[in-house]
């Protein structure tokens, strides 16, 4: 209900937060402030406090936040406290690199299968994984009862990978493939498109 | 002077509209309206041509945008009408598969140099590049002229990274490690980290 009403755009400055405070723990550090995390994020200290209050007083005036407190907290209500497996499809260039990727180790996130519909990759290996043949991914999602799901396939066949997932009960997409996909209500997509990125800055440039 | 006034969140809109009309270039189209653009983005009719309206007529009630004509328009405004040479630097999983990837292709991007600086590395190929001495990384930035860099290497050396890549003359970075780095007034940074935009979602979901 509650969550409801608290804007995206504040959810989506959370794990900004919480990489930050994985960040000083793996430091050694025990203790920060708003005015740290505003250094470190370029987000105003007054911004992180109000965004934080939101959801709960987890930190007081002069002493600042307890790190290893305040890292549970976030990653309870970012639902990370707990990993999620994850299928990716797609083991071209990107698809391979997401699956080796080290990055999700403690941010919430386990690659447990790679899928490819290329009879010639389908077998192969890709860092630990062996490759899947993408025939079967709707029912090894299923029976696995996996809800993530990235996507790096070619731009022509993105939509008709998203429905499938989605029949297989996959919830949430992240997308590398550079095309709009579309889902039914209910299941969320994020994307991920360097070009859109790098745009969005030459705009600024000449 | 014009440019100041208009929110960076319309500009990060515009790489969007342009996606979806080189797209539909190759579908062999020549115009679309609002409404189509609409449906293929999940952004409203009325915010696409509130936005476009900013930088100019590109439209007309009735017979709607002409695709060559936008595209090139958008080119203009978002400074991708020529490409754009930039270097990737860390030649790891991530590195190499950007470094690789053929998404920047009439996006306004073109890879010129990859550098690593392990011993191991240097000199290996990576799709068609040779990996560059990371020691040599700000001459070569500086004798091509090279504004755009994209980052992905160790959390640990990203900001010494960023400090050498901006004393070289880097004005725009887009950084795949996992940290915030700092940059001087007037260089611009974007991310992409993929828990990121997975616990975003997973805010939603349990």
């Amino acid at each position: 209900m509650q969550k409801q009403q608290i804007p995206d755009i504040v959810v989506a400055r959370l794990p900004q937060y919480l990489r930050s405070l994985q960040r000083m723990t793996r430091e050694g550090r025990q203790v920060t402030s708003s005015q740290e995390l505003a250094e470190r994020l370029g987000i105003s200290a007054a911004q992180i406090r109000k965004d934080l209050s939101q959801f709960g007083e987890f930190g007081k005036q002069g002493t600042g936040y307890h790190i290893p407190f305040l890292t549970e907290q976030l990653q309870k209500i970012l639902h990370v406290n707990h990993d999620w497996d994850m299928v990716v499809v797609g083991a071209g260039g990107i698809g391979s690199a997401i699956a080796r990727y080290k990055g999700f180790n403690n941010r919430g996130f386990h690659v447990r299968y790679i899928f490819d519909n290329d009879p010639e990759v389908i077998s192969s290996k890709v860092g630990d994984f062996v490759v899947q043949d993408y025939a079967r991914m709707g029912e090894t999602i299923r029976a696995n009862g996996i809800k993530l799901a990235m996507i790096a396939v070619p731009t022509s066949i993105a939509q008709d990978v998203t429905n499938k997932l989605v029949e297989a009960g996959i919830r949430a997409i992240l997308n590398y493939a550079p095309i709009s996909i579309n889902v039914p209500q209910g299941v969320l997509v994020q994307y991920i498109d360097p070009s859109i990125h790098l745009q969005r800055m030459t705009y600024y440039l000449e």
